[in-house]
C-alpha cells in the first residue's frame, strides 16, 4: 500500500497528548480500592478517605424528581438550566448573602466538575498561568494543564491558616498572569477565607487585572457565623457552587455557576458545546431542595456534620494527631503527620494495611509539604468516628 | 495602592480568552427561541428545526430509575459507570456487530458531550491538528479549538454522498496532524459512511498514525441493512455513542465512549478529573433499557422514525427539495436550497417568519457550501410533518 512510503510515523506518535502526564490520579481511589478489597477478605475498614457525605439524598429532592419523571421532564433544557432553579438560587444569595444575583448570571451545570471545565475553557488558553493555591483540589490544576496552560502554584501554610498572601500573589504574577483561583471552604484544609482575608485578594487580583475565581462548593456546611461569598467582596467573581455537598445530591450531578453579566452570553456558548444541559432530572429534584421540609433535613444534617466535626477535631487532638488549623468549614481535617513519618503515602498505606483505617495521603492536594500531612473526612458516622480514633491512638503509640 | 503602580494592564486583557471568539453560537437556538415567541403570540409552528425524539422517555427506563432513587443510588459510581451498565452495552456490541468488546474499554460518560470532551482533552493538544468532515456536528470542531488546537475542515459533497475520499485526507495531513473525526450516520446529513469507505478511511488512519475517532451516536436509529461500527473496521478506534437518541434518553445525559485497551487508565483518570461520573440515577435508569418490554418499544419508534422519514423524503421531493443525499440514518434530511435562495439563513428567516416553519440554516454545521443548505428535523408527529410539507410547498411555489 502507497500511504506506507508517505507515513511519517517516525515524527507522530500516536498516543495519549504528551501533556497528560502531568494530570495526576488520584490517590484516594487507590486507597478506596484497595480498602474494598480488604472488605471484601471480611475486614471491617474505617473510611475516613472519602469526599462524600454518607446520608442519602432526602426524600423531598428524591420526590420531585420521581414526578418530574411521571411528568415526562425527561428533555433537554435550556442549556443554562431551568428558570425556577435559578430563581431559586438567586434568592438563596439574597438570603444568604444578602446580595442582589440576576438568576441570568447563573448557570445550572452537570456537578461542579461542569462549571469549573466551562470556567477553565472560558478564562483559560495555551500559554496562561493561572495562580492557585497548594494544596488545593486537585483537579483545577489538571484543567489548567489540559488547557496547554500552567498552574502557577502558592504554597500555603498551616500557621497562616492556610491562606495566600497578597505578596505571595504579588510574586507570582507576571504578563501570562491571568487569574487567582481560590477555595472557601477549601479542600483538604477544612480552612475558610475570613471576609477581611477575601476582600485583599479581591482588591488585588481587581488592581492587577486578573479574573477572580472561587471554589464555594463547601458553602453551606461551614461552622463561622461569616462566610462571605466571593461575590460580597467583588461583584466581578467568577463563583462555583454545587448541590453535592450541603444538598446532599452527590451522585445526581449538579452544581452551578455565577459569571458577571458581559460573559453570560460566552459561558452560554460554552455550555451548549461542552455538555448541552445538565440533567433535567437532576433539575426538577434540586427544586426539591427548596421546600420548608428538605430545609429542616438539610439543616439538620449540618448539624449531624458540626457534632462529628467537634467530637473528631478533639479526639484527634487528644490522641496526638491535631488539626493544621482550625476546621471552619466542609468535613475534612488535614493533619500534620511529621511526628511519626516522612512520609505520609507510606503512614497512609500502614495505617490501612495494619490498623483498617483508610485516609488520603497529602500528595493528591499538591507538592508542598505534601509528605507530612493526610486528609481525614468526617463523613462517616459517629460510631465509626469513635472506633478509627481508638485504631489511630493504637498505631500512633507505636510509632510515636 | 501600590499595586496599581504595578498593573500590567495594559498587556493583559481581563476578558475572556481570544479564542473564543471562533466558538461559534448555533443558530439554531435563536432559531428556536424565535419560534417560541412566535408561538407566544399565538402562531402554530412546525419545528423541524430540533435535533430530539419528540418522545419521552419508555416507561421501563423511567421505571428502572424511580426504583434507583427508592433504593438510595443516589451517590457517587465509579468514575467509568456502573459495572452492569458496561456489561450491557458489551453484549450490544456483540449482538448488532458481532464483536468482543470488553466492559473495561467502555467508560460511561455523562452524555455523548462528556465523551467527547474526554477524547480531546485525551489526546489533542496546542498545536495539533484534526482532521473533521465540513459539514458535521460543530461542536466537536470546538472542542479543538478549545484544546488551542485547529480542525482541518474537509468539504464531503452531496454528489459523493458526503464521503470524504482518501484523496483529501492524503492532502491536508501534515506532521501536526494527530487524527480524523468522523460520523456515521452524520448530522446534519443523515448519510452514513457504508463499510468500504469506512475501511479506507480506517486504513489510511492506521498508515499515516492517525488517531480514528468515530462519532456513532445515530446508530440503531439507521435505516439500512448493514451500518458497521468503526471497531469493526479498526479495532484501535476510539467510538463515542449516547443514549439521547435510539433510546430517547435526551434530558437524562448519558453515553459512552469506547477506548482501546492502552488508553483506559489515562482516560480513567481524565474522567476522575472532568465529571467525577454520570448521573447515577441516570446510569440505573439506562438498566432498564436493556429489557424485552424496552427493546420492544425503541423498534417501534426507530419504525416510526423510519416512516416518517420515507413520508417527509418523497413529499420533499416533489415539493421540489428533494433531501441532497440518501437519508439512510439519523433523523435529518439536507436539503439544498439554491434553486430558492443564495443566503440559506435567511431562507430560514423567511421560512420560519413569514410560513411558521423552523429549521436551521447550514451555517451551523460548517463553511463549505452552507450558505446553500438547510437541516430539517423528522422529530415531529407525521400530521405536524404534513402540515409543513403544505406550508413549504407554498413558499417554494412564491420564490421558484
Amino acid at each position: 500500500m502507497d500511504y506506507v512510503d508517505k507515513m511519517r510515523g517516525s515524527i507522530k506518535t500516536p498516543f495519549a497528548r504528551k501533556s497528560l502526564k502531568h494530570v495526576n490520579s488520584f490517590k484516594a481511589m487507590d486507597v478506596m480500592r484497595r480498602a474494598s478489597e480488604l472488605e471484601s477478605s471480611g475486614r471491617k475498614i474505617i473510611h475516613l478517605e472519602v469526599g462524600e457525605p454518607d446520608f442519602p439524598t432526602v426524600a423531598p429532592i428524591v420526590d420531585a424528581a420521581k414526578k418530574a419523571l411521571d411528568e415526562g421532564l425527561t428533555q433537554y433544557t435550556s442549556p443554562t438550566g431551568i428558570v425556577d432553579l435559578k430563581y431559586r438560587l438567586s434568592e438563596l444569595y439574597s438570603r444568604r448573602h444578602g446580595l442582589s444575583v440576576s438568576p441570568e448570571r447563573i448557570l445550572i451545570t452537570p456537578g461542579a466538575s461542569g462549571g469549573l471545565v466551562l470556567l477553565a475553557n472560558l478564562l483559560v488558553e495555551a500559554g496562561d498561568e493561572i495562580l492557585i493555591t497548594d494544596p488545593a483540589y486537585p483537579c483545577v490544576r489538571n484543567f489548567i494543564r489540559l488547557m496547554s496552560a500552567t498552574p502557577r502554584l502558592i504554597p500555603i501554610d498551616a500557621y497562616r491558616n492556610f491562606r495566600p498572601m497578597v505578596s505571595q500573589l504579588e510574586k507570582a504574577n507576571n504578563s501570562s498572569t491571568k487569574g487567582i483561583w481560590l477555595a472557601s471552604p477549601n479542600n483538604p484544609t477544612g480552612t475558610v477565607l475570613d471576609r477581611e482575608t477575601l476582600t485583599k485578594l479581591a482588591v488585588w487580583a481587581r488592581a492587577t487585572n486578573n479574573h477572580f475565581l472561587v471554589d464555594e462548593i463547601y458553602h453551606g456546611l461551614h461552622y463561622v457565623s461569616d462566610l462571605p461569598s466571593a461575590l460580597e467582596v467583588e461583584s466581578k467573581s467568577f463563583v462555583i457552587n454545587s448541590f453535592s455537598k450541603y444538598f446532599g445530591m452527590t451522585g445526581w450531578r449538579l452544581g452551578w455557576i455565577v459569571v458577571p453579566d458581559e460573559y453570560v452570553q460566552q459561558a452560554t456558548r460554552l455550555a451548549q458545546n461542552l455538555y448541552i444541559c445538565a440533567s433535567s432530572i437532576s433539575q426538577y429534584g434540586a427544586l426539591g431542595a427548596f421546600t420548608p421540609d428538605a430545609e429542616i433535613l438539610l439543616e439538620h444534617r449540618r448539624n449531624e456534620f458540626n457534632q462529628r466535626r467537634v467530637y473528631f477535631c478533639n479526639a484527634l487532638s487528644e490522641i496526638g494527631l491535631p488539626p493544621a488549623a482550625s476546621v471552619d468549614g466542609a468535613f475534612y481535617v488535614y493533619a500534620d503527620i511529621s511526628h511519626f513519618s516522612d512520609n505520609s503515602q507510606k503512614f497512609c498505606q500502614l495505617m490501612l494495611e495494619k490498623y483498617g483505617v483508610a485516609m488520603t495521603p497529602g500528595a493528591d492536594f499538591g507538592e508542598y509539604k505534601s509528605d507530612q500531612y493526610v486528609r481525614m473526612s468526617f463523613t462517616t458516622s459517629r460510631d465509626n468516628l469513635e472506633l478509627g480514633i481508638e485504631r489511630l491512638q493504637l498505631a500512633l503509640e507505636s510509632l510515636g
